[in-house]
C-alpha cells in the first residue's frame, strides 16, 4: 500500500516548548523539515538550505507576487516564507513534511487547503500548561528584557485563543511527554485508512 | 480542560495479532476494557465481570429485546453482546473504553453512532501483512485443524475487505510495533482539540 506525504504543522507561543520538540524530532529520519526562505542575513553558523534559504528581498518579492508561498510573513523588517513547490514535491514522493510556523502562518496554509492545496494537513498546537508557567519559562530563558517578556506574553495569550483551529492540542508537560505526544500524532496519522491509495 | 471518554474499537481477523496487542494493553491503566455479556458457560479460570458477564439465555434475550446492546452476535450457538449503558457511564466519567469486537460488531456500533449514540468512536483494524503471513501465523498457533484453518482464512479474507470502514489501519508487523502504533492512536486521539469541552 502506498500513500502521499502528510504536511504536519506545529505552532506554539514562544516559551511553550516547541523548540524542544523540534530539536527532539531532528533525530527522526521519517520526515523532512521544511526549510523557509528568508531575507535576513545568515547568522554565524547558519547554513543555506539547512537553516534557511537565504534570498534577496527582490527574489522574495518575486516569489510572493507569483503566489509561490504557502505562507509568508514580515517580522521585524525581515521576510520569511515557505515555498509551495518544494512541499508539494516531497508530498508527491510520499515524504512527510514538518512546517514549524506561527498561528498566522498556519491560518494561511489552511486557507490554501480550502483553495485546492491538496496534501493532507495535520496541524498541532502546543499549549502552555498555564499563563503562569509560560511566564516562568520565558523568564527562565533569560534572553528577553521585561518589555520583551510582556510583549511575548501578550502575543502568546492572543495566539492561545486560536487553539481550537488546530486539529490537535498538546498541553505542554515535560519535554519527553511533549515529544512522545507529537510522535504519537505523526504515527497515528500515518495509520489513517483514508491516507492509503 | 475536561473531555468525555473515547470508545476505541479494535478488530482483526484471527491470526492478525489482535490478542497480542490486547494483552500488551492490559498493563495500561488509562482505559477500561469493555466486558461483554455471554450465554456460554465459564471456562475454568474465567471470572464473572472480568472475562465476561456470564448471563442466562433468558436474560440475554431480555437485553436484546430491550435494545440494550451496542452490538451483539450469536457464535456457535452462544450469544455475546456489549451493554450500551455501561459504556455510556464510563464515557460520561471521562474514561476511555476499549471494545474488542469483530467486523460485524464494529458495523453495529457505527450504526448506533448514526442513530444518536453520542460518544466519540475511534475504530482500528489490524491488517495482516499478507494472506500468506496470516496463514503462517494461524498454522503456527497449532490450535486448529486443516478445515478450521481454511474457514478462518476465508473469514479473514472477507473481513479484510472492510478495512476502509475503519478510521485507522495498522498493518501488523512485530508485536512491539503493533502495540506502539495502537498506543500512538490512543494518545493522538486524546490530543484532538475537538474532544475538549
Amino acid at each position: 500500500m502506498k500513500r502521499q506525504g502528510i504536511v504536519f504543522v506545529i505552532s506554539a507561543p514562544s516559551g511553550a516548548g516547541k523548540s524542544t520538540i523540534c530539536e527532539g524530532l531532528r533525530h527522526s529520519a521519517d520526515f523532512v523539515y521544511s526549510v523557509s526562505c528568508t531575507t535576513r542575513a545568515p547568522r554565524p553558523g547558519e547554513v543555506n538550505g539547512k537553516d534557511y534559504w537565504f534570498i534577496s528581498a527582490d527574489e522574495f518579492t518575486r516569489h510572493a507576487a507569483g503566489g509561490e508561498f504557502l505562507e509568508w510573513a514580515e517580522v521585524h523588517g525581515n521576510c520569511y516564507g515557505t515555498l509551495r513547490a518544494r512541499v508539494l514535491e516531497l508530498v508527491a514522493q510520499g515524504t512527510d513534511v514538518l512546517l514549524d510556523i506561527d498561528v498566522a502562518g498556519a491560518r494561511q496554509v489552511r486557507g490554501q487547503a480550502d483553495a485546492g492545496f491538496k496534501p493532507t494537513l495535520v496541524d498541532v498546537f502546543i499549549m502552555p500548561p498555564s499563563a503562569e508557567e509560560l511566564e516562568r519559562r520565558l523568564r527562565k530563558r533569560g534572553t528577553e528584557n521585561e518589555a520583551q517578556i510582556q510583549t511575548r506574553l501578550a502575543n502568546a495569550k492572543r495566539e492561545m485563543e486560536e487553539w481550537r483551529d488546530y486539529q490537535y492540542v498538546i498541553v505542554s508537560g515535560s519535554m519527553e511527554e511533549d515529544l512522545a505526544r507529537f510522535r504519537a500524532i505523526m504515527s497515528a496519522e500515518r495509520c489513517r485508512s483514508r491516507r492509503w491509495l
